[in-house]
């Protein structure tokens, strides 16, 4: 065997599955000068015939066969093609084959990481998925081996570039949901599908995993619940704006004390301007982790595209070359089942209300707002508006997701509403100013 | 020989040198229940009868003395005194001792890590130092190991909080430098003797750390020049919020394409109000990477402080514990000399002048731009000053540092000069936004 000085300095050999944006921009870096240790010998991709390019070492093999990638020499597969199938039945199948697999696959690690980082400790080898959350950020590592002296309780997120992009041109030019994706779509910052990003599915399995690599929760991703950010308006940036606040796609998780749960949601949030998350803008993302003893620390940077993905990809073949070691390892609990996701937050909240106006509509709220003991802080309401579908909002002190919903389902039968009442929550400002 | 799995469990043993509020802090979390794989055995200090504190296990060992610290069979060695003597003669002689270190000390890395960590090679062990640089931001690793798959080109910093927090007062309260440093005093944000941060000489140290780990080229860290925070007027802040800026203290290092020279200096600089380093307030610090492959990738947080610092040093002992690799190892080049410190950056220039005012003066100083072949970009004045004693600015295209150091000496003589010219580059506002 041999030791590790010489297993650090032996040559890695890689193969790439999924040929795309990202399969080309870690070949680029492969091909570089940058690397001597990691070479790519193998590219496997669909009709392969037409994915050759002639940038890449006469010696590469090119293949359409997974089969042939699988009885190859390579040590490390790396994984893009996404989604689930073939993906998950191929990344088990390289580790059956005594390869390690680093992969980009962020619904693959949500959905099935334990089970594929069980099957790879089994068989004496590594999956690393670095490039899965936040793209080139590195995040992951740096909860799992920058933080790890820290107990960490919490995790707030803007995972989604789409999004952020989206709520920040709304922001500024005040222009609606729909026009803003539009325009993000024109200029290749959304995809033609863009259902995954606006729902929050995609953020919701880099928070899934951030839970388990983070908190050492592991949790199912279909117990985190999703707010998509299509029911805001133009008017909420406004009144956000009043309050000293912007709206963001928060993905966020905290510990329950005392319990095997994790509170987590993706949902469209209030921040404060001068809040770490408030400041992201355009298509970055951050990843701010909450310490018991080192407080606050944040993560930022291109958490999509082919270069910044790519390089996440390659740094965790140096991983994997350089000698792998425990505390490169993954926290997500391997031999326990799921626990429990709990939707209960705490948060001061913000209430849109659009009403045909008259006497006594405030008293109303305010009142029934009040039989759930529920405090109102605020409202606010901007000139200019019409009185036969007014919008004005309410703020609400601290209080429960599930009081400010029941509230909410014991105002849904008033006459008054011209649209049904509008909620987000209120993130608290960090001591990030 | 252990294999690496039964390496990884087994329990690390822990010395701490220097028992003030870092070496409390870390004690603090190593007592927890954290970390049950490291165990707290020896804490050494001066006069360690006023040291003791009655929340540590009873088995833990007390002393003054080192050499007792030497002979017992601790695993690693955390030094947390400070400076270079006689920090660098115990490190020396842990290592040789067989021990590992992990040390918070930066000036000890900057002035002698290459030869520290070639000792810690022969001997076969290792020396970690987190916590060195922007205490509980895990920047080393992540420039280490996370973007370990890009090729950097540079680094950009805000490493001194007490000068972050001085500055972001004199933005936000317009009041003078004297007047910033003595509240920062007050609130224990800055030293009673706040020299080493003010010139420069703090965040010096850590550049040239982030220069070894992050650009992979050893400098002399006395080779990196210095420009204090102390010549800043109230004015200036009012003139860089009318260009778009504020100012922060900056460190900064580039490649310099085709040599071995790192582009290196500690200096007040204006940066966009919306750029990474430009959001940065208070005492936070921030590190922002350039990757030729992954574009830039921020990491902020608490930079200072008992908890973050001690964060940083629990992380490298769970490195160590985990079972080090190649990947954890730093870049910091031990073979090599140092390399070549290039002054020459090539910025965007704000220049401030302080004149007695009548015709001419304007044209006389454009004739000296000019003359050094540099384009003057705008003139600004603010009403309300004195003609006898008159601030107004230049901003000038992009020139070298030797092209603006030149013409400002050329001006030197003039007779209408009240102050001597005050200048600052204008840093280029990165994509983050």
């Amino acid at each position: 065997m041999m030791n590790r000085r010489q297993a650090a300095q032996a040559e890695c050999t890689v193969g790439i599955v999924g040929f795309g944006t990202v399969g080309q921009a870690v070949a680029r870096i492969l091909e570089s000068d940058l690397h001597p240790n990691l070479r790519l010998t193998h590219i496997c991709n669909r009709r392969i015939a037409n994915k050759k390019v002639d940038w890449v070492s006469s010696e590469v093999v090119w293949t359409d066969s997974f089969e042939c990638l699988l009885r190859s020499p390579v040590d490390v597969v790396v994984e893009l093609i996404g989604g689930l199938s073939p993906a998950r039945d191929w990344v088990k199948r390289a580790l059956g084959a005594g390869k390690s697999v680093v992969t980009a696959n962020k619904q693959l690690i949500a959905h099935e990481g334990a089970v594929l980082l069980g099957q790879a400790r089994d068989n004496g080898r590594q999956l690393l998925f670095e490039a899965a959350v936040a793209g080139g950020i590195p995040v992951l590592q740096g909860l799992r081996q920058g933080l790890a002296g820290d107990g960490l309780s919490g995790i707030q997120g803007i995972l989604n570039g789409t999004c952020n992009y989206i709520l920040t041109r709304m922001e500024a030019e005040a222009v609606s949901f729909e026009a803003a994706l539009t325009e993000a779509q024109e200029l290749g910052f959304a995809e033609a599908d863009p259902t995954a990003d606006i729902d929050g599915h995609d953020a919701r399995a880099k928070l899934a995993i951030l839970i388990g690599v983070g908190l050492g929760r592991r949790v199912k991703v279909d117990d985190i619940p999703l707010t998509p950010i299509t029911g805001l308006n133009p008017i909420d940036f406004i009144y956000a704006s009043k309050l000293g606040h912007v709206v963001r796609q928060v993905a966020r998780a905290e510990l329950v004390e005392e319990t095997t749960a994790t509170r987590a949601g993706v949902q469209p949030a209030l921040v404060a301007e001068d809040s770490a998350l408030g400041r992201v803008g355009g298509s970055q993302n951050i990843v701010v982790a909450e310490g018991r003893f080192g407080g606050e620390t944040a993560f930022s940077g291109f958490g999509a595209g082919g270069g910044p993905t790519s390089v996440a990809v390659v740094s965790d073949l140096l991983t994997l070359q350089g000698g792998f070691s425990q505390a490169s390892e993954g926290r997500l609990s391997i031999d326990t089942g799921p626990t429990p996701v709990s939707t209960e937050f705490v948060d001061r909240q913000y209430v849109r209300f659009t009403v045909s106006d008259r006497p006594g509509v405030i008293a109303k709220l305010a009142d029934i707002f009040s039989k759930n003991r529920i405090n109102v802080d605020a409202v606010l309401q901007e000139p200019g508006w019409p009185k036969a579908e007014l919008p004005f909002v309410m703020t609400l002190e601290r209080c429960t997701t599930s009081a400010v919903r029941a509230a909410l389902g014991e105002m849904e039968g008033l006459d008054f509403h011209m649209q049904p009442p509008f909620w987000l929550p209120i993130l608290e400002k960090g001591d990030r100013s």
